[in-house]
């Protein structure tokens, strides 16, 4: 297992977020990680909700240091949260061990497909793909002054669990949390992906020019009704565990190909 | 098997990309494409590599079509390939079936971790996540005027298996073609994505008020020697052929979490 951290010694843990440094969820994660160790916080500037894994390479990047202590440094970049992670591991800490990065706590759930759009998951992925253990971490309260005790308590709870146990290369995990008070958490559950896709409306407006333009918008269309999933256990007062696989091949289809015997 | 085309009807053909509309992929994989049926373009007028699955919904998306004969019509956004997919499927044709996407031709290999960073994957995944039978074409040519022949000889096979076979739901198509004349490529692998990732160099500078700003640029590192993967294949003049899960879901992870024993 990788991950595990050597106990005499203060894990140094990276903090990012995709809905920008000064939100309430990264202040909160970086609180609970500020009890384990030395935390680097690296974040946008601005909200980055829906960017993705979009990484910045034929733009400059900016990065400002905005707060520095000995045990707690926080960042902000012009970047995406791919971005602040490269700039955390390529740059910043280039010669040290990041043993912990956790990403969140995102104003809103990251389930379904949504797992797909969202620039939290993608800077646990980043952290991943960079051999770092990474959570991401999502709470289903889109208020922007939401109290994140529960959450808190469950980044406390995980952040314990993984530098125990560590997790193995290439997977990250998403957690899910309920829009609770934690006396009415029901607890955990290990959750798939559920498959429920979103269901944009799209309007169209015109400018002051007369010229259209068009706003996105949308609801999930839950067409998924497994009681497995990360959609199910939010929704009925669990917290989602789902592992993450960076590696996207779906193994099954590949057998499915070799019989269609392709030849060039 | 869903996605098999009826053979008495004229296929709906919508093709995407990255690069940008302009780009000579684009241009190619519309002239194969129009081999086979009626077809749309939706395509950002300006480059999008590297923008992953990023959606746009907090700015306003503009649409503009640049053309319009009774079996081509195409359209340039400002948004990501992600939003010209939703902008077709939503808004344009919002009523009618779709019966393939096609997203690329990318100038440039979209194997290993590039999977996750690349636009043009993502038009893909985005066609499936709606339903589409949706494959990605990539070719490893970075030059603007490449020749894009192999690809097209390419294209044109897949596309016409896809029609044939059809696509099971959730999944994708990954094309990776390696820049050779067609006489010199040794034929399909059906391929996993490579455990490699990029290894970025992040270059400080500084500008007129001598405020430093980053430019990020980096190689491929080739951890992973399997002869099995996209990158291996189009590394050794193969087209690679690489199934993608739009469920990110780590299953075996499913089982050793469990054994995690997390209570709140």
């Amino acid at each position: 297992m990788k991950g595990k951290v050597n106990k005499e010694q203060k894990p140094l843990i990276l903090v990012v977020n995709d809905d920008g440094v000064d939100s309430q969820g990264i202040r909160s994660l970086t609180a609970v990680a500020q009890e384990f160790g030395r935390v680097v916080v690296v974040a946008p500037g601005g909200g980055k909700s829906g960017m993705s894994h979009a990484i910045t390479f034929t733009n400059p990047l900016r990065l400002r240091r905005v707060h520095a202590a000995p045990d707690l440094e926080i960042y902000k970049t012009n970047g995406n949260p791919a971005d602040a992670v490269k700039l955390a591991v390529r740059h910043l800490l280039k010669d040290k061990k990041i043993d912990l990065l956790v990403s969140g706590i995102n104003h809103g759930a990251n389930t379904s497909a949504s797992v797909i759009y969202s620039g939290t998951v993608a800077g646990a992925v980043e952290g991943c793909l960079s051999g770092i253990p990474s959570i991401a971490f999502s709470m289903v309260n889109y208020n922007k002054d939401c109290d994140f005790e529960t959450g808190k308590i469950v980044a406390k709870q995980l952040i314990t669990s993984v530098l125990e146990h560590g997790i193995p290369p290439y997977i990250c995990l998403n957690i899910n949390i309920p829009n609770i008070a934690a006396s009415d958490v029901k607890g955990y559950k290990i959750t798939r992906q559920a498959k429920n896709h979103w269901n944009e409306k799209i309007e169209m407006r015109a400018d002051m020019a007369n010229v259209p333009y068009f706003w996105m918008s949308g609801g999930m269309e839950e067409v998924d009704k497994g009681r497995d999933t990360d959609h199910w256990a939010v929704t009925h007062n669990y917290i989602s565990v789902h592992p993450i696989n960076t590696d996207w091949t779906n193994q099954q289809m590949i057998k499915e190909l070799k019989k269609w015997k392709l030849t060039f």
